[in-house]
């Protein structure tokens, strides 16, 4: 079945499935039927069924899904299924963290490079990364022709370095300053607005606390 | 209008609102049309107005929305019209990142304390709070009577700290270890689940590169 035919709500729930997938594997497991992992992700069976029939007959009555294929398939879809590198603009503890999951390093996500405009911290090292200049972003992207690029800095800086990127041939932007970024239609941005997810936990909490 | 009778749609979009909003006060404007919010957030006009009419008559015809009101009625709504006090658990890069977020603070995120296993760095600092012991987490949540937890350890840990938060009197868990946490109804779990967002990016910026 082709990508597009996919709905969107479907893709939504993906990289969760896909995590799922991904602890089976680790734990050595290689079929699961539709109601053992209903109860690990707490979806009903039918709706698991349904999203996962969109990727053809892997569920096998009275035999459940084989895990890698189901896995594999998956990763093809998120495009996943091969390498990506990445760099991060802004080398504070959130630009260093991100640059250290090694979550992310399993999943194909391979950080190149990383920036910083602050001259007591560049060449320091992250981890097997040294920390450059921004005069360097522009060449770096070109030269490896790198795609996707996670912006760590704060909102004021962030829309020229977008700009920056973008002219640089960066197609997809992983956004954790506070500020909807203006791009052109071909741009794709993944916000992590942190501080919005804080203010839902707190409106979650007065209303619990209130009942 | 009672918090009860706004949609969980609304509830969704308030932080945005929330942001936008603060921006305007800290550019020094008093007021704003429905016309002109709408540009800067790109939603329609209706839509805004539909939305911000859940909080009473703020809005007048030719004359805008006083933003200082909105502002605080939004803030009471998301229950961030008093502090709340919060600990980190997890003293690494993001844990590290979390505590020094000034946005937090800015909006009544107070860090109380910070727990690591990791002996080596116990006693550190981070800005002005001191690294604690896990063996700590108990007795300085029940003795400040803390209600909010940030969980920034890996998810091997985690299911068994979350108990540990939970049996000392949290009530709302921002999660950022990459497991769906099972936990009684009357507790609130916020999940920031990082890599299903990069995955997410990588899904779109598939279908961006092919178009």
């Amino acid at each position: 079945m082709a990508k597009k035919d996919i709905s969107q709500a479907v893709i939504q729930r993906l990289p969760r499935y896909y995590r799922y997938l991904e602890d089976l594997m680790d734990q050595g497991i290689e079929r699961i039927s539709s109601s053992e992992l209903s109860k690990r992700m707490k979806l009903t069976a039918s709706q698991i069924r349904q999203d996962l029939n969109n990727f053809g007959g892997f569920g096998q009555q009275g035999y459940g899904y084989n895990i890698k294929n189901l896995h594999d398939e998956i990763a093809k879809i998120l495009n996943i299924d091969n390498e990506h590198e990445m760099i991060i603009v802004g080398a504070g503890h959130l630009g260093q963290a991100l640059a250290n999951y090694t979550n992310f390093r399993k999943r194909g996500f391979i950080v190149k490079a990383i920036f910083d405009k602050d001259p007591s911290i560049i060449g320091n090292m992250v981890g097997e990364i040294q920390i450059q200049s921004m005069d360097k972003l522009e060449s770096v992207i070109r030269e490896n022709d790198i795609k996707m690029a996670a912006v760590c800095i704060p909102k004021g800086p962030a829309i020229k370095v977008v700009e920056q990127l973008i002219d640089a041939g960066i197609v997809g932007i992983w956004n954790f300053a506070h500020v909807d970024l203006d791009v052109p239609d071909n741009i794709v941005i993944e916000n992590v607005h942190l501080s919005e997810s804080l203010m839902r936990l707190s409106y979650r909490m007065g209303e619990a606390l209130e009942d």
